[in-house]
């Protein structure tokens, strides 16, 4: 920054726990290897939410189908995991299945299941429109109701509530809605399936974004672990940009900028990142 | 109020849910009906926490004792229950067992022993010298740990926490403990066992509060419930006494006063709480 002819060096700082989480990368690893058997694999809707990965993933033989009747050979399921009755799908059509389901997520489910087994009126705190909450609907027997705020968990009449939550949820809306549950209905048994790589990356950002004058989260538009990050940033520092690559960056964000922080989505890989922080370092090159 | 020589009268209210709740309603019509079958009943430590009724009812025949070896023929259990080893011990004495204990303090004894059983690590919150909290510590196989405070919460590491309450609780402070465990814990099972008409007493005494300048609580000194409301009281009220009986009531506390509320705990006989009213109407007049 320019002060008095002074020029003050620009600090950038990258949140810990950045970019993928254990999910994704074993996602990831698990297609570099089917890839070396299969010439081509279809994967049931994009591998992770990031634009530029499944491009160059594309390349590699992985195609992007919708839905099982598009598939041939073998099928690649994603982090965020299927209903149960797509397993049964692409057992009737004799295909290979590579199954790249969280772990974490498959908890969830198996979560999902048991409550509504046990006669638990099932809630998923979460986004509707997930494909890993879709899945998770689907093993409550689609009788679950998915919320995403207090006033909807006011809503909620039940006495035996059994609550999960996507596993991408922010901690505090969680333990939000759960309180209202708590105030109001007779049981309410909880799963906390929040993931501790989500938790702790949302809690680095937080920290990173108190202390910087500049935050960029990294990762793609249509992820929502990495808009519930810039969600989350915005609420401690003034100056916070979403971009998923380095073209989107602006000059004219860093003018004045002491310190810039950058955090990235689940689904965002190390090399999208390096290239934002190089494109940062011209840009203040070209400033100071 | 006396202000530039305009008699303004005294406004007395009284909070709704104010005094015996339906457990301690049941125990005594349960007393009563059993002492004109005996002509002396031991009750197991004092029939409810209020001196005054204590002091009639041994009277009428019910001797209080601390232990079974003390009693004779016919046993009272109050409405705060017993340990189940407690009801083994009125067997093998062959006494006639009258169980008073509140249909509403059974339910959470036979939650605390469900957890205990479903291998959950069992949390009461509550006061742990509390007879009611003593015997939910028994129905958990003496497992159970009592904690009152989110520092207490914060300090409990078990990953699969099943909790009750005292009957008596205040739903804000059960709320934050359970959010604390909800932030830790992988399972969090949660029976709300807090009365409905402790917390409507509270919320009614809190609402009164509000517009009083002077709230009166009567209650036993040893009675937690009675404590707890002094305490809500406090937080929405500059002046307010906690005092067991007319005598207590001091005549300056009424000075440059309008709006005088009254509330009462469980375990307090609607004719104590008259005697207070008309004691009040007295002081003023003598006031103004």
């Amino acid at each position: 920054m320019l002060l008095f002819g002074i020029i003050t060096t620009v600090k950038i700082r990258i949140a810990e726990n950045a970019g993928f989480c254990y999910g994704v990368k074993r996602a990831i690893k698990i297609a570099d290897e089917a890839l070396k058997k299969n010439e081509i694999i279809y994967s049931l809707g994009p591998i992770i939410h990031n634009p530029q990965v499944v491009g160059e993933y594309e390349k590699k033989g992985l195609k992007v189908v919708e839905t099982i009747d598009e598939a041939k050979n073998a099928v690649l399921i994603r982090s965020h995991g299927i209903p149960p009755q797509v397993y049964e799908q692409i057992s009737e059509k004799n295909l290979e299945c590579i199954d790249a389901t969280c772990p974490f997520v498959k908890e969830a489910q198996d979560y999902a299941k048991q409550l509504y087994e046990e006669g638990y009126f099932v809630v998923i705190v979460g986004d509707q429109n997930h494909p890993e909450v879709k899945a998770h609907i689907a093993y409550a027997n689609y009788k679950a109701q998915v919320i995403n705020s207090i006033q909807e968990a006011k809503n909620i009449e039940a006495q035996k509530i059994g609550v999960i939550s996507q596993t991408t949820q922010s901690m505090d809306n969680f333990v939000s809605i759960v309180s209202e549950f708590v105030k109001k209905a007779k049981e309410i048994r909880i799963f906390n399936t929040i993931c501790d790589a989500t938790e702790k990356r949302q809690e680095s950002a937080k920290e990173l974004a108190k202390n910087s004058d500049l935050m960029i989260v990294i990762g793609g538009k249509n992820s929502a672990n990495t808009r519930k990050l810039y969600e989350i940033c915005l609420n401690f520092c003034k100056k916070v940009y979403h971009i998923e690559t380095k073209e989107e960056l602006k000059k004219e964000w860093f003018e004045g900028v002491e310190n810039v922080g950058i955090t990235a989505g689940a689904s965002t890989p190390s090399w999208l990142i390096e290239d934002v922080i190089k494109a940062i370092e011209k840009i203040e090159n070209d400033i100071y």
